[in-house]
């Protein structure tokens, strides 16, 4: 964000070439990491028109179309047609509960309403409801989704539908969001992962992620406690819950990085300040991504 | 909803001609009974200009600008603001979490949007946090907010929320909308209700509304007896959740009653059927609202 | 307590004779106030043996028998058959999650184990589990049960039990437990409330129930607004939770009030000092419990 | 259970032997899938008895120490100290609530009581309260308790643990009880697990383990894939929930091992039948745990 409330695309684009010098194999927009929520449609478009921009080609850009029930998010897809991206993120519906019935309709109707794949975001935390692992799975069997990013944090799901998904013939590519544990993932058979962390290290999952394919497990669990305690920063501003906290710091150590030029935050949220700076300051130096005289002085 | 899926019109006429007989001294549009959650920019603004219109200045018309996050709800506030109203209600942030510091900007920023009133929606059912009672007074004395709409359950909260606010000199309008204990309520220290089954018997919650302020506590008793005996319409779809079984009952109640002319429901959730629609109809007869040779049967 | 983690009984007795004094229907003694879960099997029947033996027949005494599981329930019973009893107070199981096939197997088993009235206690803030109105009425009509003592904070579920139990010739005597909204309670259909506060002003709710037995709803509004505001001793310890908050915060009242002697609690929680008690002595004052030089000083 | 409603100790018996045959380093007794909630104290004591009777001493047996409140834990442990065991395992309380200050008391005021370890259960599905990474390090660095089993569920809290407890020297032996992301766990930090589970497959946790220990991450991750496999029996129950499906599904599958000779249910809960025991046994010789003729038929 600029000082006057509007996205600093300047700054946008540096994490986007990061993430590309960091060696990721495809880029997801407009997800929670992103601020998605607050967004307006005119921002989003922005979002995506300065991504995809920056990405020219280079991997594929996956678009979060997050909104509160189906003929929003429709919407978002439709709007997001002229860009050049690989697929969207699609929550289950929320504000409104809906059961698994009004579930499997509202992926039914977006994955309609485009060409291009659709996968099913599993954030119960954000929207409330948790997706079954037979759900997707069903999706995925009749080609209404083409994978799953999960950030449940429920393992145990994770791993039925890994297994399941198997089975099945591997219908599904499975992501995980979950960020200090994408070592078990990949022990339970995760494809990738898709980490709000990956924005401040994308170096780091996309080595953990190299070694799982080869089998290198020593040196996956390495990185992934290495990550593990750079995701401390998330706990260092005592006083906010939520994207306040984990993506402010994410934003925090983007700018001490140099890659963002400030750490605001999308309205109503205040940005961190303080001794927790310093904190986490130390704790990108600690984990080897901040150099130098300053680094946790 | 007609057939094909757009907003009918003349059955929303006739809905709200049905509340004005009734006797109603405000409504409330665009809130949850209205599924606002599941409309696009434009079917808001037709859903206003409709209503509007058929109100046309008899009684005060309040509009709720209900969406994600403090950017949205303004964009709602604005495109809202050539129609005719007296305010507009608004819930707290949801989807991406938020603490009370960014509550409290957010209805902040909103107020400071628009001239019109602010009404704070307290609806943890939805957005997943419950307002404590001192967060609206503080915004009520800081002239942030007008008044308060109550859906969240919590008669505890809004008895100590009616007492500070009466210790406070009143600076908040208190209405609760939780349909079977508004009775409660009204002793609590609720001014006025609106509660969704109100649109199936306006003119029954009328009455009870008449009887608290005159002091009858045995009529409003009685009335809320019989207004919670129609609630049960609610209980009768045993397959749907949230609002495909709340508001659909109300939709298939007001099918049956001949205000709407469908009980259709916004995508991606699907109208009551069935038997259920009978055991709605009984109990419509059972509480005097339908008559004749099919009531009930 | 007394200093050395014994259970004060002088205290205990004086507590009681303020109960008869105030002119209660009953006594509810080893009940969530009474901090029954910190009792073990000696401590609890020590209670007993005091309670009933201050009563002495002059109302009745109804005893919780609450812990995990069915047979430890059953145990209780059996421990407390030798006392003077009308009756045992027994929850849902917990620990375990059960469902309500075992909720159900769980009443008739502990009604089986004795001639006594067994009521249900539906207070699922301890338990987690929620009794849906369908399944006390059932076990009612069944006369497995004999009554609900309901601290549920769930109005709507509680006036749905109270029409569907007149509707079906009133099986079942209903209490609330619900401090703050008895009134409501009482226009909702309860016979009488059994509010943990009432130890601290049990006149307040005897006149509270008269009034409400006579009709009289301005004058039960009255004293429930005034007891509304009495309860905010409970909110005062800021930096405690459940019990250690709400229970403590009634022993402190009482201690203050000169009926115990000490205001210790049961291990591990400990007692509510500092600015916390001087808030509760205003408050005491302000309802015009407390009075003389030092009241709110 | 007997059919008369007492344990059948021959049963547990087989099930101690072949956990000894398995290759167990330790067995845990009386915990959740020992059904510890539904025993009173003498039934605890006959386990107790029979469990350390024919281990013998050939391993250490650690024994849960389970009730709501720390008076009724430290009786417990006070009966179990005449038996020959290494430890407790011993929960936050629950029924009432209690927050960290209580917490920390507790686990202080039960170690206080015995010369023995203790051991934090970390298990909010049962008691509703999630310890904080920080609360058992600073119990293990205070000596107060020696170790954690963590069935939470909450694999991020879980890390973090792990890193913690590292950071400070390992002053705790951290368990997970996870049944079907134990290979996740270990890479993680975990020092060994208490699945559950493990009373069905003993053999199979401990090469899981072993495999671990010796870096061997492939057999590990087949280990735990084939018993996530055989964990699919706890959903085969479809209309149970907790204990008496879970649990219900081990004793299920050992009464198929011929392991128990029955697999009734503690009161209030009933056995697994029909359908769902086929479909048990099914699992059972997909995995490799049972042969011969009837094996899935």
């Amino acid at each position: 964000m600029t000082a006057d409330g509007e996205i600093d695309l300047p700054s946008l684009e540096r994490l986007v070439g990061r993430l590309l010098e960091g060696g990721v194999d495809a880029i997801f927009a407009l997800g929670s990491s992103g601020e998605v929520a607050f967004w307006d449609d005119a921002r989003r478009e922005a979002v995506l028109e300065a991504v995809t921009g920056t990405v020219a080609g280079q991997v594929p850009v996956i678009a979060g179309a997050i909104d509160m029930q189906t003929d929003r998010v429709i919407q978002h897809v439709r709007a997001a047609e002229r860009f050049d991206l690989a697929g969207y993120v699609v929550t289950a519906p929320f504000y409104a509960i809906t059961g698994p019935e009004e579930i499997e309709a509202h992926f039914r109707a977006v994955a309609a309403a485009t060409e291009r794949p659709v996968w099913a975001y599993d954030i119960p935390v954000c929207v409330h409801t948790k997706l079954s692992p037979a759900q997707p799975l069903k999706l995925g069997q009749d080609g209404v989704i083409t994978g799953v990013k999960d950030s449940s944090g429920d393992d145990v799901s994770f791993r039925r539908l890994a297994a399941a998904n198997r089975a099945a013939g591997s219908p599904l590519t499975l992501l995980t969001g979950h960020e200090v544990v994408v070592d078990g993932a990949y022990l339970a058979g995760a494809d990738g992962s898709v980490p709000g962390l990956g924005n401040v290290d994308p170096a780091g999952y996309v080595r953990m992620h190299r070694a799982a394919q080869a089998g290198d497990w020593e040196r996956v669990r390495a990185e992934q406690d290495r990550l593990a305690r750079l995701f401390e920063i998330v706990f260092q501003p005592t006083d906010k819950v939520g994207p306040a906290g984990g993506v402010g710091a994410f934003k925090t150590a983007l700018r001490e990085l140099g890659v963002f030029s400030t750490n605001n935050m999308a309205t109503p949220m205040t940005p961190i300040e303080g001794e927790a700076v310093d904190r986490i300051r130390a704790i990108l130096a600690d984990v080897g991504l901040l150099y130098g005289a300053g680094a946790g002085a």
